[in-house]
């Protein structure tokens, strides 16, 4: 089969299944459903505070061959999913699956896990660090699946991955469950991303290194969801939340980029009272935001709201004025931590809410502007975050489908090469979002708008824009790119590692082994 | 059959189906289970503002027969429930089941629509007014079924209730469908009630009359769960939320209970740093929590949470530091929806957490002490708080029953007779709440406690406090009441005008038909 992206596809993977092809982004409203969820119920007098994770993995029933569930708001500080792993190796259970939201370089365990048998299936939006290497080496005997932020959201709500016990890292509980990220030592803020795990888990249990007096307020996971309380010395390390870039860039040239990707925002008109804007948490990102922040200011805008992982920069703007709200799937530093904390306008959400496709519509279908990164684009506008262009895992789609799904104008801010690679191409090595999805690039070299968007093609023209072709951009790239110092490709292999999978579950690409 | 407080039923009733008898207060762990439930996912573009009620109801694809469903955080000022009707009578729609969480006066024109055979069933937690004497006059064909609320929520979560449409009105609705009860004209606080609607029902429309810009904050209900949204002149009056007595009561009898009342919670050994408590907002209720109040500040003890149905009083214990927090599942007057507004410890909660008894674990698990009203009490302590003691529909167990299931200590506070008629009796006219779960009875002529509290009866009488037999109140009852006013016993006919679930499902009692 070939996929609306032109990647072949074979109808069944060993270990997957059978392979629904992307067949382009829906636009036709659609009936799906929510998953029926079994409940026990928790009777006056009983108790759910368990004494060790191993009494809770033994209550909860985990045996070989289920799969179990965790998220990444602790992100690169997470002491969660290995210490949970640990003790179902201990147990001796085997051919787990795990369902992460993200996995991250401290999560490096799980490979000596994968190589035990414990875990022989993985399901994640994100992976980066020794696990990802691991998986592109081709260490599982069947593919991992990445899944979109909303995706995931969507897949767990439908029943198509079936939770036997979600673990939830809580930076507070209270002994019956009520869980929030804001109070205790390791405060992580929103918990947007387990709150899907919660509801339709067969058995939830919280962890926490921070248990406190019933009720534990706010709420952002109620009790009617979990089923037992561990506590634990430390669910992780805080500093480790901040992972990644979360400073604006002080790089000239991206700086160059932000100011003219605000420029594109401005030209759009877009850019009034209401507008509603997410920007990724990386350097070139948030340059943009700082860059539309003082159009803002300078025109007396006032935006509806900023949404996605939030960061100091997006607190500011809030209390600043420039947005009535910030709606927050995800904490990306300490300020939004303690922004959630005190501000009634900072808004948590549900990843369900921010990005799932099957619901009564997501907070990603309002946003007037989204800014991506990119690590390749094709001349199709196809984007590949997943893998770098020698093939190997080191990403994942995140939220990056999803808004570029949702957004009226979704712009991607990148540099035409890094280090000895071109960035604009003709195939991208994975595709993670379609082209269709994406509307304008702006590079250190000028803009190429897709040509689907006749609209901003007159309108960016008429503002004076640097406008290429997309093929221009690929031909400056191949000029401008040293591929003298470029690492030779290794050999692929045919064992795929990787399905990739479009936020509506049909497969968008797939990644192959690495024979180095 | 034979159920366990005594109560003959037939194995089948027809309008409403198997009888499953009541079999005592469950308190070994169930299985249960929350529904699939259909959605039909919005796409990026897709308006959810529809310009009226009449356009709402035919794109919901509202068809004879179906249920739909209403909440009651507007009481006696609700005008949605009518506006939903008129509009599906003028559009010519039959044989309609109307769940609502309960049935105020204001609803009177629902008697119309029956008589029409627009609506021909009726499910709700509390009835009173007109549209309860219809139904006791043998109104309808098959019999209403009367739920608690927190047998509402479950049955709703287990799709034995099957809302094809929710109609839920909002004090504030952004045109995507976040909905709060914080903002607008007709603000109300804590949108409790209508949450599991919205989970379950195949359409959810929000009808507002305060549309605010996107995205409308603080989120009660989210935009994922909500069809479409109908503008409207004006929900309700908001003076109408106020009703039914929400002050302290000035009778000094009843003050004199309420004081005895707080005088058996002082010697029960609970009233200590962590407390919980809830009452209703009745006035001799309020007055115990006055009392209460006095006596943590003396000794200096902080209780961890008030519960319920919130009023002024509640919040002004609350400011004063006598309880951590506020876990609100509704308002009920203006002091409470202001103090939701500001008060991050003024904690919302939607029903199925307060009182559900099939999720994982109830906020009313968690009541130390629970303060309620009756209308009558029998000598195994059965309360009936659904029929007057001709056996006239004039209320129902809203949280009453799911309370004193949850609750360490169950206090019926009541005055040993009213008007003409004795509280304490041999069998009351209509079971709510089963003895088993009520634990003493304070009333003016002396204090009884359930024989089994033994723990109870020993610490109360160590403390002084006037204890009498269930048996000497009720002939205490007997002796102070003057039968002489007392109207006659309307006639009781063979038909069953209202099916009495417990909070399981179970089958309680029935309620008969009223031939005057």
């Amino acid at each position: 089969m070939i996929n609306a992206v032109g990647r072949e596809l074979p109808e069944y993977i060993a270990g997957y299944g059978a392979v629904r092809p992307f067949a382009g982004v829906v636009t036709a409203a659609k009936e799906a459903s929510r998953a029926k969820v079994k409940v026990n119920g928790v009777q006056p007098g009983e108790s759910k505070v368990l004494g060790s994770l191993n009494e809770a993995i033994r209550r909860c029933g985990l045996q070989d061959g289920m799969t179990i569930s965790f998220h990444h708001h602790l992100r690169n500080g997470d002491y969660v999913l290995n210490m949970v792993l640990d003790e179902a190796a201990r147990l001796g259970l085997k051919d787990l699956t795990v369902a992460v939201s993200a996995i991250f370089p401290i999560h490096e365990p799980l490979v000596k896990h994968i190589r035990d048998g414990v875990v022989t299936g993985l399901v994640t939006s994100y992976i980066s660090g020794p696990v990802a290497e691991a998986v592109s080496g081709g260490i599982l005997a069947k593919p991992i699946v990445l899944q979109t932020h909303g995706g995931r959201a969507r897949a767990i709500g439908a029943g198509e991955i079936k939770i036997a016990v979600a673990f939830i890292a809580a930076a507070a509980s209270d002994d019956y469950g009520n869980l929030n990220g804001i109070q205790g030592p390791t405060a992580f803020g929103v918990m947007g991303y387990p709150v899907v795990d919660a509801l339709y888990a067969d058995k939830t249990v919280a962890i926490t290194d921070c248990l406190v007096p019933y009720p534990a307020c706010p709420l952002e996971i109620s009790q009617e969801y979990v089923d037992y309380v561990v506590q634990v010395p430390s669910i992780g390390d805080a500093q480790g939340i901040v992972s990644g870039t979360t400073k604006i860039t002080d790089n000239p040239v991206n700086l160059q980029i932000a100011e003219l990707a605000a420029r594109v925002i401005n030209s759009s008109g877009l850019l009034k009272d209401g507008f509603s804007f997410q920007t990724g948490a990386g350097g070139t990102s948030l340059a943009v935001a700082a860059y539309v922040g003082d159009i803002m200011k300078e025109e007396g805008i006032q935006g509806g709201f900023a949404s996605g992982g939030i960061t100091g920069y997006h607190v500011k703007m809030l209390e600043e004025g420039l947005f009535r709200y910030l709606l927050d799937a995800q904490c990306f530093d300490l300020h939004a931590v303690e922004s959630i904390r005190k501000n009634r306008n900072h808004q948590p959400m549900s990843i369900s809410m921010y990005a799932n496709p099957d619901n009564k519509g997501a907070v990603v279908n309002r946003l007037d502007v989204m800014i991506l990164g990119a690590t390749e684009i094709d001349t199709e506008f196809n984007v590949n975050v997943i893998t770098n262009s020698l093939g190997v895992l080191m990403g994942g789609s995140g939220g990056h489908s999803d808004t570029a799904a949702g957004a009226k104008l979704t712009i991607v801010v990148t540099k035409l090469t890094k280090k000895s690679f071109p960035i604009v191409m003709d195939k991208v090595t994975t595709v993670t979002t379609p082209g269709e999805t994406i509307d304008v690039i702006v590079t250190d070299k000028g803009i190429a708008v897709n040509p689907r968007r006749a609209d901003l093609l007159q309108k960016l023209g008429a503002a004076g824009l640097p406008l290429v072709s997309i093929e221009d951009l690929k031909s400056l790239a191949l000029e401008h790119v040293n591929k003298l110092n470029r690492p030779d490709k290794p050999a692929i292999d045919d064992k795929i590692v990787a399905v990739v999978e479009y936020r509506d579950g049909t497969v968008i690409d797939l990644v192959r082994k690495i024979s180095r």
